[in-house]
């Protein structure tokens, strides 16, 4: 009776799970049906120090349900329609019963318990780089090129008056500077009490405009683009000092040259001294420097970093809120990205995380019992697990499972901690964890309390899912571990030949594998899986989170190391039964997209066909931040950027090669793929291409089907 | 005996004849065969009366062979270089030995019987849009956007100062205008005595640019090129004489509006008077206009012409050289393009050829025996022949043969002529003929020396040559004969079926099949017949030379007549048991670009495979001179411009469709294309695309080649 039952209830789920076949409406995030096939979710975030889970119409506490208000309850209260959403909606305040929302025009504290709006603040038509702050309420924001603050009594002042209001973004203030490289993607920074305001203003007037064209209009139109490149004049980045109850900036008094980089401003907590990581543009020498406030003279410098190749600082002084006569800083000085407790007296640091792993994110601290939480993958070099190491005993504890990848918010005090992963076989977990550490140097998990566990949604919708596996090959250096994905064609028969298609990405500040939910698959595999292909994805050498000497193996010549990995790859499919080895394509989008073509160009004979996206052909037409980092400038390394060209391999296409690009790309600008035509058709051979209008580096929304469409007929066409 | 022989040769011949298959190296003209490939040929130009020969090497009297003299004697006299090959060099005029050149730097007179140099220019650095005057010496010439004469004696003259001098192209002097319709080509025309100098200058501030992006260059750059788009602000046009002995400028006081055409400027005989042919914007309105050129003032409306649809001049007065009181001009009035002896007293006109044929030039005059010498179809419209019409009698005489196509230059008193021409199976003749009209009305060819009969060299070169043939079918109207040629595979089996490549132009102003060597056939259809595929080319409606009404029931909504025709040739095709119906493809350039994806569009069922090149995609991206005589403008005809555009199909893409464009086609901007591409994508439906980066509507040299490749390839990859 038992053993029946069990048989009808495997029929039963072999019927209901592995019938349904994927379509790209599924796994595509612009497709129709993508959204269903999500594991299931909540919204979290911290009121001080309780949890609370927003849904699309209410807030309430998360661990007790107790419901707190409703989005029309507060709508209500304000008189008019600010929040639409549950998920817009910010508990700043620890203790006290006020939401904070937004609409196009206003911004609303509402105390939700008495009833009534306690404060609020216009926003100006046309803000944009909106920087709140909660303690002092004031708002910094800009309006074409030029920099304002609305103080909380909402009274705007204007704090530059020669940012560029023509279009030419020739000078612009309290935006993003140095093309969001080096930790930046923003332009303005509150001190600590909010009264002041440390902002950027960028002079790109020596810079070179990359004509972008908007064929949207009646007659097309003409954008020129800032775009520095390689080698070219770059632009010039100075720092000010807003004060707003004196109305007046002081400017730093940066040293250095006019190109250098002034990364990772940090405010110390007194906020009358601000740290700049700075760097020169050859990007080899790293300087941290602290500037008085007040006068904006240089106080001192607190240390310097060095490298042969390039330095590279992403990340700012966190001060221990237990003492700010000290901050954590990172660094990769020791080959690895690791922690170091600064004294901000001596500049001396101490080494404080250490092994061959890397510390990927400083989460926050745990004021209480004195401790740092933090990400790395020390467990695998393939997972990002939670670890708080206390600062004094010291002492190192893993938090919550120690496997996948996590993600963590900290309540207000640190001692708790909202733990969000998903490992191969778990989709989504969400836990509440205390971040405490206990035991020195060994991983535990700590108390934990499951918030959410997400079932499988394909397996419960029924869907053929193909084996995803992970492992690792040696690299072409014979002793590094590069770690891979495959995917096997849905009803895999080990005894067929399958065509097999690698997917590339290779660049540095990326990975493909990790121990996410199916090892971080891409849904177009698993369509492609479906369709018969077998996908093969290596992280090769240069790419991310494996440490300095890792990544930097590229320096000077972008795409030969990293061919060589994906070679090794190659020699691993071909290792395998059923691998088609006659029947190997390649895809991969931007750094991927380089990597595509150059692996067709170069090995002509291995890959039959390629799709590449987005493209670096030619790294004289990118960017000075990123490019010279890796390649120097054209007028330093001749050699190496001749040697990386794709425009010199024009002539050795041989299989079929599509490139797709966005026709506004503003990163790898379209002069890298239309250069490779020319370069092509006068070497006599034939590439295909695609283009999206108005499409960027990257294609979203129905573009995203569209051109997975695109490149899944293509391999269909001549590949299958 | 004779038999054997005969068999023998047989044999020999279809061994050398048949065998070698056509390459594209060999069919397109930047193909490093080509030219071993074109008929035989001779360079011909009048001395005077006298026919000459240019060979690279020497110039000699063509019919006695005597030598005149060598391009090194020239260069010899000259003492420097002026000559580099005898093409480039012109027997001004007749009797005088005298020999014109001009290399980068001087133009130069020589007299190579007595040797010397008799008189020499310098040619001003940059100068462009050079008008030299062979009566007066006088050059004309452009520089940037101004107007500039050097005379005779080698001093410069600045016509204008205001043309535009920053590259912007708003005030331009001495260019042709109005994009090249109506029959301009360019911007200066000199009095008969070459002593005053007709000019436009035309004002394009108030015309956009389209962006025009140089990927060549280190970091790309834009050109905004002017280009009034249909409905838009148009340029506006005034016309200037300038007295090279005054040195100034009269400005003729034209009236109309602004944006009028001021066509066809044709001096009077003795200098005092232009006569302009003018139009409004609608054109539907013409008006002739004599100006006084001392004074700039009209002095009268010699005539006018209307047509409910459009009227288009195209050529200018042909005074008669014995009484300047008559010209003759040419209109399409009585529905077909014929001559008139214009009356300049009166204004009246006189028909002097009548027909359902169009007269295609007149080539100008016999002034010996009164005849006006012109080409026209009237034997068969695929035909263009020599006729001699004597204006006193009236008689009416061909000249030379009664088939093909021929193209004639006249001696200086126009008695003789030098007729060119091909015939389906006459690969090229050349023959010298008197131009006296004989007899009247009755059509014989006239006196012949020829001069050459090439030999057909694909037949010499042992090439298997697929059979072509051109026949007619009837429009979609039931009573229009349409002329076709089809190309049939080589070593066909009319007991095989074929795929079948419908190749279409289809708009105003050209035709695919004449009676010209192989029907026109195009080096493409050659290639692709060797490579097993049927050709069918049939000129619908709307197309040249077949007469107003023919040409104008496109009016207003382009595209939907000439798809009529064009499927009547599909239900032809579809008739013939050696046609696979479900093996058709179609391909087109520019107007053709347009038929294409409209008939892929439109017929998503009949057409499998698609090439489109450089297409209209929606009128209102083409300009307003071409654009608005077919479609008015868009305010005027919001109908016809929406059922005209294929923005609004691109839903109905079924079969497989390449569109092929050059990245800088300054005729059909990208935006046709990129904005199809964008339709596409919205639509989700799946063209294929491919650039030329720097080229312009067509292509040319070895893209040519590349691009014949691309074409064929990709229909060996969907329709073979």
């Amino acid at each position: 009776m038992k053993i029946k039952l069990f048989i009808v209830m495997m029929l039963m789920s072999s019927t209901i799970m592995g019938q349904r076949l994927l379509t790209l409406e599924d796994v595509m995030s612009g497709g129709s049906n993508w959204y269903n096939l999500q594991p299931e979710n909540k919204f979290t975030q911290w009121w001080g120090n309780v949890p609370v889970e927003t849904t699309a119409d209410e807030v309430r506490e998360l661990v007790t349900g107790k419901h707190l208000f409703t989005v029309d309850r507060l709508n209500e209260i304000a008189g008019e329609k600010v929040a639409t959403s549950g998920h817009n909606i910010l508990l700043p305040y620890g203790k006290q019963t006020i939401a904070q929302v937004r609409n196009g025009k206003r911004r609303v504290q509402i105390d939700w318990k008495e009833g009534r709006v306690v404060w609020s603040q216009e926003i100006p038509e046309g803000a944009e780089h909106q920087d709140f702050n909660l303690k002092s309420k004031h708002l910094a924001y800009t309006i074409k090129g030029n920099l304002f603050v609305m103080n909380a009594d909402g009274k705007a002042q204007q704090v530059s008056t020669d940012g560029s209001t023509d279009g030419s973004d020739n000078i612009v203030y309290g935006r993003s500077v140095h093309r969001d490289e080096f930790g930046i993607f923003k332009g303005t920074f509150w001190s600590p009490d909010g009264q002041k305001l440390a902002f950027y203003r960028m002079d790109q007037s020596m810079v070179s405009g990359y004509p972008q064209v908007d064929i949207s209009q009646r007659i097309a139109a003409v954008t020129m683009d800032k775009y520095p490149m390689a080698g070219e004049k770059s632009h010039e980045v100075s720092v000010g000092i807003y004060d707003v109850a004196t109305q007046k900036t002081t400017w730093l008094k940066l040293v250095g040259e006019k190109d250098d980089y002034h990364t990772n401003l940090s405010w110390a907590p007194d906020g009358k001294t601000l740290y700049i990581f700075e760097l020169n543009r050859d990007q080899n020498h790293m300087r941290l420097v602290a500037y008085n406030t007040e006068t904006g003279a240089v106080e001192k410098q607190l240390l310097e970093e060095r490298d042969e190749k390039y330095v590279e600082p992403m990340n700012g002084l966190a001060f221990l809120p237990w003492d700010s006569s000290k901050a954590l800083m990172q660094s990769r000085r020791d080959g690895f990205n690791h922690l170091y407790l600064l004294d901000i007296a001596t500049g001396k640091t101490e080494q404080v995380t250490y092994g061959e792993y890397e510390v990927q994110e400083l989460v926050g601290f745990n004021t209480k019992h004195k401790c740092a939480i933090y990400r790395s993958n020390a467990i695998d070099p393939r997972t990002s697990c939670l670890f708080s190491l206390n600062l004094e005993k010291p002492r190192c504890t893993l938090l919550g499972a120690d496997e996948g990848v996590h993600s963590a918010t900290l309540s207000e005090d640190g001692t708790m901690a909202l733990d969000r992963y998903s490992s191969p076989t778990v989709p989504r977990s969400i836990n509440l964890i205390s971040t405490e550490s206990l035991l020195s140097h060994r991983p535990r998990p700590n108390r934990v309390v499951n918030i959410l566990t997400a079932k499988d949604p394909w397996q419960e919708q029924g869907y053929k899912i193909p084996e995803i596996t992970s492992g690792s090959i040696k690299a072409a250096d014979g002793t590094t571990d590069l770690y891979y994905r495959m995917v096997k064609p849905v009803d895999f028969d080990s005894t067929k030949c399958y065509p097999t298609i690698v997917y590339v990405y290779g660049g540095p500040h990326a990975h493909n594998i990790d121990a996410r939910w199916h090892w971080c698959l891409r849904g177009w595999e698993a369509y492609m899986a479906t369709k018969g292909y077998l996908l093969f994805i290596l992280d090769n050498r240069g790419s991310e989170w494996r440490g300095r000497d890792f990544e930097q193996v590229t320096f000077r010549h972008l795409g030969n190391e990293e061919m060589k990995d994906q070679m090794e790859g190659v020699k691993f499919l071909k290792s395998l039964p059923y691998v088609d080895k006659d029947r190997m394509g390649v895809h991969g989008w931007s750094f991927g997209g380089f990597m595509t073509t150059n692996l067709m160009l170069t090995y002509p004979d291995v890959f039959k066909v390629g799709v590449a996206g987005g493209p670096v052909i030619d790294w004289k037409y990118y960017e000075v931040m990123y490019g010279e980092r890796y390649m120097d400038t054209p007028q330093q390394n001749p050699e190496g950027y001749k040697g990386s060209s794709l425009l010199e391999k024009a002539g050795n296409l041989k299989g079929r090669l599509q490139i797709i690009f966005g026709y506004n790309d503003p990163t790898c600008v379209p002069q890298h793929t239309l250069s490779f035509l020319r370069a092509c058709e006068d070497a006599g051979t034939q590439p295909d291409l695609f283009t999206y209008p108005g499409g960027g580096h990257n294609m979203f929304g129905r573009d995203q089907v569209h051109l997975h469409e695109r490149i899944s007929r293509y391999f269909d066409d001549y590949l299958k």
